[in-house]
């Protein structure tokens, strides 16, 4: 095992294809519905709203590795390899004898992993002819990627942001007003499923459902315009998949295979960028098993509580149905800091694979949550996202059982972002008014 | 030349040596004199305020390089090498013939320079029995970095930020609480000076120096606690070296040789790291000749519009009496948002160097530094520091030049930190209200 605290790649080690867990699946996502019709929808179907080629990639079951584009390669290698770091500081401040690790995604310009899917996202779009771009946003981490891909790519850029998560961090929108986009605080009034909502609950802090809602709308109704989604849809995770490809080869350097793979979980993207790669040794019944542990916010528990079935991936139902652990399409989560976690479902993919056995979640308290991060910030050095957060804690968890124990646990998590856009979230922190 | 966008150096390449130029200088920096007796300052009386080592390294006039402690080394690799990156994107829009190359030192987890000479001031302090370390900061880069680094060596750091920048940018504040630094805006009524200040002028918006003056007085009367600083001193210049030894290799992989080097300049320390390296071949006349720029602010322009003189350090005149290129220690100035641009006076290293025609200084209006800026973020994704503004702005006129001669030169900047903490500059500047 090397002492090495940080491992990189070569450029010429980046991986030049992205792995779709799909095509090793033994049991296949069920398919997305028309809510109308109760039909499987097609490729063309989802063209509607989607890029042509996201759409394809999103029911592709056959192909299990897909070439990336050679403009999107030579994106990536701004900005990639990201970090595997060894958190030596964190392990003597537990005095764990585990071995923990972390992918640290929060290093590109954008400050998360959600540059990954931005960019190839935007590519598609402009290939394929369109003008405009539309999202949601939580936390506004995938806003921000997806406003600073756009403009790269010559693209104008709508961003619904959830509203109370816009109050919560305003730097973010800055954020995506410099790189040039609009940005709208959602529910709003702007479009008719942001009025309906508002009409009924003035108060409505909004949610990714209700943004989810009013960018599928716009981008129905604007031409030349398509929706982009951040999470929860599997050519996203298909994009992420990049981070635990990097992440594989790294571990390799380093000289170790981990025990246990963790990330926090909002859509799933994070979660499925890191753990797929790894997983598809499982699902072919190879190597060593991995535990694979999915982190979500005890407010917000879909994957502990939700229960496994169709439903609308928006508040106001415009989405096809998607087969999926869910807390309800209505569900309203408590106004916790870590608003790229207040999502009612978990992507079809990761309930078909939560459903069979091949990982678990565990919820994590928002107090849990502060406390792992700002332990991990004085030892690490890093200040992560809320979101983050709670990747750390479950980590945290998982070293402390081996200190009980005595076990050497190779721990791999999976930093998706850092915090500095969340120092109120932090001052609310430290002066002791989180709940 | 390489197509290759960014450059990095292998573990195993890092710079084990710091470069001190004063080594290496014809005419060596005038000595710091005891304000009461005008008798030059000895390492020893220095080290009443520094760190022992720091004292030492300040007044070293023999040593070009000074090894740099395993520890120390242990730590930079845990973010260096720094990536040394192509501005293919800012050339294109720029529409310029001239090759753009920035050192990106904003990648750290503490987003500057700074904790390239944060980390070895706590690690002498540490070495030396030292149970406190107090400082001034303002934009809060240099606070951020060294509260981070005394929290990693078990020291208790106390700040005291510039106020005007502190409401700026309460973020900042926010990260160094995070990292268990106690942080005071100054002037402050907890320290003599500070009231002084205050009584003279109630609505007194603080400056380093006045910051650096309450920060000298604690340290000078609280036991085991020593002053650290984060510019103008030499040692600092000496620690930031290892910007420019990097780039210097990471130019030869990308097969060039810088024309002109350029960099934001408030008491010189990001400016030195990377210019000082690279100016050595000049002072033995060897090499291509470099132009090297000091970008300042136009409403500190202690470069183009001070005098060398004898002057303090900080308001109170608490400090030596540096020989300096300064606009007098009582200067206020403007309350523009590049916080760490806001000091009277210039390193005595750069000051002598300047007189010498070494490098030469340019002022920046605060205007022209964020169009700058903005068009950095639009191109190149990375939201710059306000400080860092300037020295994008100083290179873009440099590259305009450039398209009207034709001539291909070789621009190497400095990106000395992003902008992140600094949103509601850019909303100011979105909003049209800066001046």
């Amino acid at each position: 095992m090397s002492k090495q605290k940080r491992f990189l790649l070569n450029e010429d080690e980046l991986p030049r294809q992205w792995y779709n867990i799909q095509a090793d699946m033994i049991n296949k996502p069920l398919p997305l519905l028309n809510p109308a019709t109760r039909e499987p929808l097609t490729a063309e179907d989802l063209s509607h709203i989607f890029a042509n080629e996201c759409a394809k990639q999103e029911l592709d079951t056959e192909h299990a590795w897909i070439d990336i584009p050679e403009e999107v390669l030579r994106r990536y290698s701004y900005y990639r390899s990201t970090p595997l770091v060894r958190a030596y500081a964190l392990e003597e401040a537990l005095g764990t004898p585990a071995h923990i690790y972390f992918k640290n995604e929060s290093v590109n310009p954008l400050g998360s992993h959600k540059l990954n899917s931005a960019i190839p996202q935007c590519y598609y779009c402009k290939q394929e002819g369109v003008k405009n771009v539309t999202t949601e946003t939580g936390a506004g981490q995938w806003g921000a990627a997806l406003s600073y891909a756009a403009k790269s790519f010559g693209l104008e850029c709508a961003v619904y942001q959830v509203k109370i998560s816009m109050l919560q961090k305003p730097y973010r929108s800055s954020i995506m007003r410099t790189f040039g986009a609009t940005v709208t605080g959602s529910p709003s009034m702007s479009t008719r499923a942001g009025k309906d909502i508002i009409t009924a609950d003035p108060n409505h802090p909004g949610s990714l459902g209700t943004a989810i809602s009013e960018a599928v709308e716009l981008a129905t109704t604007t031409p030349d315009c398509k929706y982009t989604l951040g999470s929860v849809m599997n050519h996203v995770s298909l994009h992420q998949s990049v981070i635990g490809l990097e992440a594989e080869k790294q571990m390799k350097m380093a000289g170790e295979y981990p025990d246990m793979i963790i990330a926090c979980f909002g859509g799933g993207s994070n979660f499925g960028g890191l753990a797929f790669p790894f997983m598809r040794h499982q699902l072919k019944g190879e190597g060593k098993k991995i535990d694979f542990i999915a982190a979500e916010p005890e407010s917000c528990p879909k994957l502990t509580k939700g229960k496994f079935e169709y439903d609308f991936g928006d508040t106001a139902g415009y989405t096809p149905l998607l087969p999926m652990y869910t807390l309800g399409h209505e569900f309203k989560p408590a106004n916790i800091h870590a608003g790229g976690l207040r999502y009612h479902g978990a992507g079809t993919i990761v309930s078909q694979l939560l459903k069979d056995g091949y990982l678990r979640g565990v919820d994590i308290p928002q107090l849990e949550s502060f406390d792992a991060g700002l332990l991990f910030a004085r030892t690490e050095g890093i200040i992560p996202a809320p979101e983050s957060c709670h990747a750390i804690a479950a980590t945290i968890r998982e070293a402390k059982k081996c200190k009980e124990t005595g076990e050497e646990k190779v721990i791999l998590f999976n930093l998706s972002g850092h915090g500095l856009i969340d120092m109120t979230a932090y001052d609310s922190f430290l002066n002791g008014d989180l709940v």
